[in-house]
């Protein structure tokens, strides 16, 4: 077996430029060359006798591939169904949702992803759903996130709260389970965004905590090409849910009563257009490569969380004596494959800080300007973020990365970085 | 250059399987080779340098797109964006609109493709949105189908009103571009279904006539690969309309101030979630197709309606004298790719359609024997409709078809009808 690193990446992620530094899985993924080959054969099946494909193949197939991720993730496959992406699963929840606009209210918090707390932009501002925003400003203990939303849910006036597994910007883990609890128990419903949660988390809990709503994406850590994810949604919402788009496969209450209640997901999910399924049809390729290529999620996590302490020390070293790894005295914010550490300011350079203070949008136009000059110039990029008064960067970790990943590269974001801000001073 | 037919199936369309009759493009397309060559080169490119891809290059690749596919169109590169299909263009209109559900009322038409109508269904199902329906029973003449819609339309209580350019089932022209005319003079936005339209219909009539919304697949008649449609909206509800799902790009009215007017279609739709793109980027090879290997739109059509004629007299003598296509007086019901022709029932079966008649299940239940029958044992397929007293199949010709598609196929497929009726005595 080819061992995690510089060989796995060469033998397993060919078709990645040589001369570039990965440091960024968070943002899209990166699919294995094996399992783009699955997707790509998937793609040509659809054109081998497309009559056939669709209106009988396709559907025994979504219910195969249903089985098995739902097998590898433990979660029971009658309560869950493919989406593009945890965006898209956002969006069908909550545009499956009658709300009663002058009297329901939202929940999400200031560090739910833009997309998302978009769609709650979007309903308030073409609908007139209220909503609040938890303000987390980290780092934070389980605790303390715990006793902020709480101040908010005990106020009872909430329908739904939408809220991270693992947040993407910081980069940090949310105490999800304890959160399902407190909605339940303040009678609100639960949206979970675990974007980055398959491939990085136990999923089991799905199936014992039984939230109202959970997506992820497969397209992202679990290695499935894009487009891809997951929709979870708690059996007493079988009904309600629809598909997004809404298609041949819409359901009002009355034909919902004609299906076997075990089949309603299945039924609506299935088939919702016509459209290129061959994303789907590589999922299980993604769970085979990760199962016997790389020889299961817990090698996996255990070379990241390795790789990790060693890029932590390696990049703190070369960012220099200010540079500090974000997290809580618990150590709870950790997950295994991404982690944020401050950039150490230079003196000459605060003002450029300042200003990012006084206005979002410095920070935006200093974020546009940077990640182009990474991307570009340097060949290596890790997406910043201005969070609680510091510019932190993102970094990823994932088999195909190898110590030395974290060393030369990382003087050329440092270079990169402070280009940048000379760039604005 | 390969004549369009057998040799023309063979060279280009080589991953249909050998031993299958097309004869229902109408339904999923097909996709050329070469085309599905660049999908499949495209889909990797978003694995080479993910950063790069997603951050610098997609913008600019996605406009190229839409200037190379309105160029290709004659419409206008600001006023479209690309979509799923078409019936995520309808989703994306008729959710994008801050409709006063006390008040607002819909209008379409009994032929509506079904998902569509099901999402004018969702929203009066959940927000209680009005709705009218125009009952079209086929033959019949432009001018019974304009006074049909104005009989509705002159009450002037429509906010907005959809309908097709060709109508799915029964595959038939409507008259839009006067219906576009009528929704203006009673103050109704339009918003037009042409999921068949590109690739068979001249689309410059667009710009012209301004509608409110259009919406066609370019993965069905012009040769895209799947999941791949376009949507058109008219610069006065640049502002309004939001992507499907909402995302990122999500622009309220103040955001929306701030971009140039021309732009804001490309801003807000070139991307919108982390996806797979191939399609996208693959438009380009399918126009470059027709171009230059079929030699330009109007030698397709040309092929289409030629072969079209022979095919319809072909089939009518294999059905039998009883067979008629679906056409009125003025033969305005025509396009170049789609045909219906009613299937002679014989005298025992005549029970099994008086069932339709009295329950649609009936119909349902037979449509979803026969299918797979003619799909599964013989090898060819067409799919039924029963509408207006009359059992019909719906034919499609392409450059792929050839006459003998028309002789031998069309004996089996009356034997899958009589077989299926037969199970249903």
């Amino acid at each position: 077996m080819v061992e995690f690193g510089k060989e796995f990446r060469k033998k397993y992620f060919s078709l990645l430029e040589e001369d570039i530094t990965p440091l960024n899985h968070g943002s899209y993924g990166l699919t294995p060359t094996p399992v783009m080959d699955a997707y790509k054969k998937a793609a040509e099946n659809h054109e081998h006798y497309p009559d056939e494909f669709y209106m009988i193949s396709a559907h025994d197939e979504y219910v195969k591939q249903l089985k098995t991720i739902g097998d590898y993730l433990n979660i029971k496959y009658n309560n869950i169904a493919f989406v593009t992406n945890a965006t898209t699963g956002v969006n069908t929840v909550l545009r499956s949702i009658p709300f009663d606009f002058k009297k329901d209210r939202a929940l999400f918090h200031s560090t739910t992803y833009g997309a998302c707390g978009n769609v709650v932009r979007y309903l308030h501002d073409y609908h007139g759903l209220e909503y609040d925003v938890v303000d987390l400003q980290y780092p934070l203990t389980d605790d303390e996130v715990i006793a902020l939303f709480e101040e908010k849910l005990s106020t009872k006036q909430y329908k739904i709260c939408m809220f991270d597994m693992i947040s993407s910007m910081p980069g940090v883990k949310v105490p999800y389970e304890r959160l399902i609890k407190l909605c339940k128990k303040y009678n609100t419903w639960s949206l979970i965004d675990g974007a980055h949660a398959a491939g990085m988390c136990d999923m089991s809990f799905i199936d014992k905590l039984e939230p109202d709503f959970l997506t992820t994406n497969l397209h992202k850590w679990l290695f499935v090409p894009k487009s891809c994810g997951l929709l979870y949604v708690n059996p007493k919402h079988h009904k309600m849910i629809q598909t997004f788009p809404v298609s041949w496969s819409y359901k009002c209450d009355e034909e919902n009563s004609e299906i076997n209640d075990d089949n309603i997901m299945i039924e609506k999910f299935w088939f919702y257009g016509t459209a290129a399924y061959p994303h789907i049809h590589a999922t299980s390729a993604a769970i085979e490569f990760r199962r016997d290529v790389c020889g299961g999620e817990s090698k996996i996590r255990e070379y990241q969380i390795q790789l990790k302490e060693k890029a932590i020390k390696s990049i703190k070293e070369i960012l220099g004596s200010d540079a500090e790894l974000l997290d809580n005295a618990e150590k709870t914010l950790a997950v295994p494959g991404l982690f944020d550490i401050s950039f150490p300011i230079e003196k000459k350079y605060v003002k450029v800080i300042d200003d990012m203070e006084k206005d979002e949008k410095n920070y935006l136009n200093f974020k546009a300007f940077s990640h182009k000059h990474m991307i570009e110039k340097y060949k290596t990029y890790a997406p910043t973020i201005y969070h609680n008064g510091k510019l932190w960067l993102r970094f990823s970790v994932n088999v195909y990365n190898s110590e030395d990943d974290y060393k030369e590269p990382i003087h050329l974001l440092k270079k990169a970085i402070n280009e940048s801000l000379e760039h604005f001073l």
